[in-house]
């Protein structure tokens, strides 16, 4: 059974019957199509969110298939709800292009899915597209300024920082020259296309609290300088409102449901490296003012994920989560432990017991942030009982409870286990956030503590570039933002050979961006690929639709 | 009162009711918010075609401020229910390009309008979203093959003639180079967007007679030569069922209603030079399944757009109207006696009667395709009886009723008179239309046939490319398409400075393009902009958005 397979083979409910269930009246549902609303931020209600419970699922350093931090996600809500708790996942929405290149859809699996899985990896209801159309203007207005001769601005066209988006994976527009062609064709300059979750626009709409504060935030985008070397801000352009109206229906959170019926909002998608990778500040305070417990995520690992969620997101959007789960894989652990590509999924308790250094490093982490985490093992066919209570034992040693989630293949019914202790870890008190550093420390001071802290970095390297790019942020006036970490998650330190727990290592920032629009500041420690290429096989090759609409080969 | 304030005065009805109204069950209905629906395809039922009629809405040549065939065709619709007549207006949706540049929207204008503004003139239902997707999805397989070692196809990166498309006016994306920046980065090579509109995925979408076809012609799209000069079509990249995945809900068409509250089908937005310049085919079929008269338009002055409407549309999709409204304005008539821009609001009946031979030429040409047309003039207020009536003389005296529409200010009931005139027209029996050419003549012999019937030029000249063209349509096997004209829409010759009713002109063909997949050919009688450029100062910089998510400043 493939994942279509299996949300085909589910009915689900219509969304008003959902909607209904959450207490919304119909009249406050703006419905694509039958399973599908968008959901008006009136809804977001202070005191009830006060009294809501926000859990966070985290993970490990994963392998290169991930480790099911969505799926556990869904499991862990559908398993809550079979517990007759009022649960909803609130989860981030999915790229187009990677759905036609090698790694498909991102709606869950088995059977913890959110539903229609053809329409969330696809337009959904347009977020994606508002994000590209309003990155885009900000693009074309900025080279028409450029194009417009006497233009007040003085834009330097070769201090242009913004790029152009496109919401598939092709190589070919990453590094381009636009303009040319003659005068008419407005000033030939370098540029590139990046993936439309790795534009600063997605992540302002993450960001956002209200429609004022979207439009504020756009405003604030930097697009470049001068030539004497100023900043130029959106708002310079007098693009923000524009770019307000492009989105103002995208604001709104979306609801869907998993393949149990339960409610799920899935609601924007920013990169997890160059952004913060969790969902919008308004889906999460929605599923708080509606819901007793929001399961969210949060991209990659603990390092990124949970670190960027908890130092960032919950910063911005004053959230404190009451609990926090960590997934866990056998397989990743035997990788970890140094089993190769080919053996991940061969029982090997040595490794499994070597590569536990690494998901002891993330509970450490999460401990320093304050919390109790609880360890969801995501259950593949591969794992052993002896590797399974290996992990329990090692857990345990640490004060941790681990439990075996069955979620992929049973849904709800899977993940009760992992919700009782969850609710246990929730109700024990023991979970008191607080977050890692103050925002009001220099650049590096705040780096240092990431690095340290959180990756176990013997210290921090900085490059010309990076030492001057310091510089110009303290100049422009944004030190006290936060930082973004941008990363491999394929380890804790800048180099993704180093898997497991690596030690005494030091990490390079070589160089900085600045999203001062979205309000944080992003130390690159490596190259990082902000548009996908396709594979010599693209999965649109394998895809069908037949006469009346019905869909294969799409996952 | 600007058109944006007009229809914010207006409280729309729900767009269930307005179903209802047309008999349609609420559970076919897929509601993208309360205003706007698409409809299943198995709402179109050939036997209630078959007793409905079609009126098409055309125009004189118009100036560049356009002689309003939208603002017409809404308020013949809104006329004709008036009259107690079921009538619905199926009509092109716009761009959102041309919304922050200098045309702005496109969804009629005054009194006359379909609604929701702000929602249909931006992402609407997601349409050309998905346009954007499919055709660029298309290109980035292309250059995938192109990247990929020793790929089968053997593609000529020199040879490829599949464009990029971005639905905003972005003229720095007119000529580009892509695949920069080495090995990873794809195969160098020139490039270049045009807007959505332009692309053969539009005009393919509004041709679709079914899924099955859409996927069908979507296979056919010439993407560009091999090495060998073979042609080579998107379903040898294998790409057309993704598109077509991508375009599932983009192929039904789109109920929203009038500001009066009568059904619209709004569906399809292709160009009018290098397209057909009219709605889906299939929003046509649904509005006669549902209607007793459907009011529809095509773009440009009649000799493209009725041209191609009757030629191509009528031809692929077995329709024939029963009626056809040429629009006049009174200023376009002073502007083709010679006015200069500047006068043409300025009373003249001398420039009148003169101008009127441009119209003329029109009537002549509809009497060819088989129709006894009515005139509707769009009054506007600088307009004088003596040259109302002078009109409506010159009219009569071809056997033409010239009426006078005032839906602009007043809506349907300012068109109640010209829904009359169009329902005797219908009832006199004198509209019996036939095609003007057999697509089985060769290119030449259907290109002279429009040229000299209806435009009334000498004769038709070919460069040494549009030879060489021609004899490679002929190889490839395309001789028998319909012929899709790319010409200015300023004059009826290819000379926009030849107003009036030019005679003894010459027009030239300057090269060829191949629809393969929408299926026509196309002479090019002139260089054409496929992707505007923004004005000094962009229509966005006067938007903007309050906090409660009013818009302002938008048209």
């Amino acid at each position: 059974m493939t994942d279509l397979s299996i949300a085909q083979s589910v009915a689900l409910a219509p969304i008003k019957s959902v909607a209904t269930r959450l207490g919304i009246a119909e009249d406050d549902l703006e419905l694509y199509g039958k399973h599908k609303a968008k959901l008006p931020l009136a809804l977001i209600d202070a005191e009830k969110m006060a009294r809501a419970q926000l859990i966070l699922v985290t993970a490990m350093t994963p392998t290169p298939a991930g480790e099911g931090k969505t799926t556990m996600s869904i499991g862990l809500s559908d398993g809550l709800n079979k517990l007759g708790k009022r649960a909803i996942a609130v989860l981030r929405e999915p790229s187009v292009g990677p759905v036609f290149g090698a790694k498909g859809g991102a709606t869950g699996g088995g059977h913890a899915q959110v539903g229609p899985l053809v329409d969330i990896n696809l337009h959904f209801t347009g977020d994606f597209s508002a994000v590209e159309k309003a990155n885009n203007l900000l693009a074309s207005l900025i080279d028409n300024a450029l194009h417009t001769p006497g233009h007040p601005l003085n834009l330097d066209p070769r201090a242009v920082l913004w790029k152009r988006v496109i919401d598939l994976n092709d190589r070919s527009l990453r590094d381009i020259i636009i303009g040319l062609g003659g005068k008419a064709n407005g000033v030939m300059r370098s540029d590139g296309f990046n993936i439309t979750a790795a534009s600063e626009v997605m992540a302002i709409l993450c960001l956002a609290t209200s429609l004022a504060d979207l439009k504020a935030k756009l405003g604030n985008i930097l697009v470049g300088f001068t030539y004497t070397n100023e900043p130029v801000y959106a708002r310079q352009l007098k693009a923000e409102a524009a770019m307000a109206i492009l989105l103002r229906d995208a604001l709104q959170p979306n609801l869907v449901q998993t393949l149990e019926g339960n409610p799920a909002l899935v609601h924007g998608g920013p990169f997890a490296n160059i952004a913060q990778g969790t969902n919008t500040v308004l889906a999460t305070r929605m599923g708080l003012s509606l819901g007793d417990y929001v399961v969210t995520e949060a991209g990659f690992g603990a390092d990124l994920g949970a670190e960027k969620f908890l130092n960032i997101k919950c910063g911005y959007a004053a959230l404190a989560p009451a609990a926090l789960v960590m997934v866990a894989t056998i397989r990743a652990l035997r990788h970890h432990g140094g089993a190769p590509p080919v053996e991940i999924n061969t029982p090997d308790l040595a490794r499994c017991e070597q590569g536990f250094a690494n998901l002891e490093k993330h509970l450490e982490n999460a401990q320093k942030f304050g919390f109790q985490p609880v360890v969801a093992i995501n259950h593949f066919v591969s794992d052993t009982a002896e590797e399974v209570a290996l992990v329990q034992r090692l857990c345990q040693n640490m004060g941790v409870q681990a439990v075996v989630s069955t979620s992929w293949a049973e849904g709800g019914a899977g993940a009760t286990r992992l919700a009782e202790a969850v609710l246990a870890s929730i109700a024990s008190g023991a979970n008191r956030f607080r977050p890692l550093y103050a925002w009001d420390q220099p650049i590096k001071a705040k780096i240092e503590t990431i690095a340290r802290e959180i990756y176990g970095a013997a210290g921090v390297d900085y490059s010309p570039k990076a030492e001057a790019d310091i510089r110009r942020i303290n100049r422009l006036g944004f030190a006290h933002l936060p930082i973004c970490m941008a990363k491999t998650q394929k380890s804790f330190s800048d180099n993704e050979k180093l898997i497991g727990r690596p030690v005494g290592f030091r990490v390079t920032v070589r160089e900085f961006e600045l999203a001062t629009g979205a309000g944080f500041v992003i130390p690159l420690l490596g190259s990082l690929l902000r548009m996908p290429g396709l594979p010599a096989v693209p999965a649109s090759e394998g895809m069908d639709i037949d006469d009346d609409g019905v869909i294969t080969g799409l996952s």
